[in-house]
């Protein structure tokens, strides 16, 4: 299996720079003082979330004539709309199939970037795709199991190397593991120092136990629903999982608790709105046992629903 | 009275790059289509404001045998963290003069950051502080009408000119009138076409009256203090005053609903955390009267109470 190089994540960058937010590291002076804590907030990207990243680079891999015919995607969260917003910058059509049961909110946004949306029942989305990349002729963008998406995630990695060349610690919250293969993949190449920690939650810690056995686990999906970070509800595939055990140093694992905590805080440190996929490496930072030196923790991603923000925040 | 200069703005500039974060200009797609909004999110600097930029200006103005006599400033907001902040990577010593009824919250993060916090009845500061820069020997730091605090807060617009060289409008709270000062001064340099606009609450427009009658007023402390914007309670100095003259194109006034509605919209939309004061810019964008092209709106500061924050969330 080939894995994605530094060179691919060069390449990637190059790719989105117009259209991504370089966001920059944030010195955060609440950290513990032996290893100062820097956040590294995609949740300000223009739509909430990293997976613009990838999405940029997989449209923009494509073949014109073939980008013209449009896209497809099946996701409930973050990568809809990631499509959708990528797919409406390129001019082309976006068909994206969410689960029936998605809130109307998350369905409203993606159709607010000019996607089509095609509703269906949970268990029959990646069949739905599949019949859409038939009927329409477009390409199915995968959320992480694709090297143009891995590549595209690490750019985050290549620009906290770029930032912070000292950094000891990287902190990356691990649902599919695509953003974690990439930003991986570009501190061992670019910071070979630097320590690289998944964080997942305990109620999904399938990954966790994987590269403990050594090969992927399956974890019912009523299993890890139960976790409050919708995000991170999706397990590795085979070519993440390759990534994984070639570029991280372990994984930490954060109760339901440790997660909110995270989001208060933050809001209220930091001034930034995480969802709870997007605080848990915050939470891993705090329950990890971690090297000296200074520590990055990505703040993936913000679309929290406010009536849930506000109830952490008031305690 | 000599005016700050865009050379004095490229100096701060050069001054403060190690301490103060380099804030990206963030994409906002959900604005108005002829008038595109974009975000400059001061609220992401260490102490949660612009404040930082003036305050490390001014300290690194001074002569290193003045200020090794240490600083003193008078504040009960952003400022008492700036200065508190940059006094302590100096290395020097702060004293903090704040009103007795300061909450305990902004008392300890101004500690925090290990200054002295002198407490002094309302209406005492000045006299307080002036006695300590007596006894101690120590630079007073004013937290707006000084040409150092002008000159550092206008790198924020230096920086705007530099992402986005096209910009149509850019919107400014206005309190003492520093920030606006400052930023005014490098847009009219460096962008011309550009329009500026200060934006105020319409519980303390005393600087929008000033501007029409082209003298300042004295609006009572008690009236200015009704509003829910608790960092634009302050009135322009002759200095400021005289900045605001030569740079803004008019004063935008918002209510204190559309402020509280801005706060709601900069969380769920834009991800940011940001005080009442931090978000009027962005009510005065929805509410004004501005060219097309696109919009620069500045997020000031983000030191809200989280209970505060959780009750707009909640509607």
């Amino acid at each position: 299996m080939r894995l994605v190089t530094i060179e691919d994540i060069r390449g990637a960058a190059g790719r989105i720079a117009a259209d991504v937010v370089r966001t920059p590291l944030l010195p955060a002076g609440w950290g513990d003082p032996d290893r100062p804590l820097w956040l590294k907030p995609e949740n300000l990207q223009p739509i909430g979330a990293f997976k613009i990243r990838g999405a940029f680079n997989a449209l923009g891999l494509l073949d014109p004539h073939v980008r013209a015919r449009g896209v497809v995607a099946y996701s409930s969260g973050n990568h809809a709309q990631a499509v959708a917003f990528a797919a409406a910058r390129y001019g082309v059509a976006a068909h994206i199939v969410m689960p029936e049961e998605t809130p109307a909110v998350k369905v409203d946004a993606t159709r607010a970037h000019g996607a089509q949306v095609v509703l269906c029942a949970a268990g029959q989305r990646e069949r739905v795709a599949s019949e859409l990349v038939e009927r329409t002729g477009g390409v199915l963008i995968p959320p992480f199991d694709h090297p143009a998406i891995i590549a595209g995630q690490g750019t985050a990695g290549l620009e906290i190397a770029e930032d912070l060349p000292s950094v000891a610690t990287v902190l990356i919250p691990i649902s599919g593991g695509g953003l974690a293969s990439g930003i991986g993949t570009a501190i061992r190449a670019l910071c070979p120092q630097a320590k690289v920690f998944g964080v997942e939650p305990e109620l999904a810690a399938d990954t966790a136990e994987a590269l403990a056995s050594g090969h992927l686990v399956d974890w019912p999906v009523a299993q890890r629903n139960r976790t409050i970070a919708d995000g991170l509800r999706s397990t590795p595939s085979a070519l993440t999982f390759a990534h994984l055990q070639h570029v991280l140093d372990g994984v930490i694992t954060v109760s339901e608790d440790e997660i909110r905590t995270a989001v208060g805080e933050l809001a209220h440190s930091a001034h930034l709105v995480a969802e709870p996929s997007g605080a848990v490496a915050l939470a891993g930072y705090r329950r990890g046992t971690l090297p000296d030196g200074p520590a990055v923790v990505i703040v993936s991603g913000g679309n929290i629903e406010p009536a849930l923000l506000g109830h952490i925040l008031a305690g």
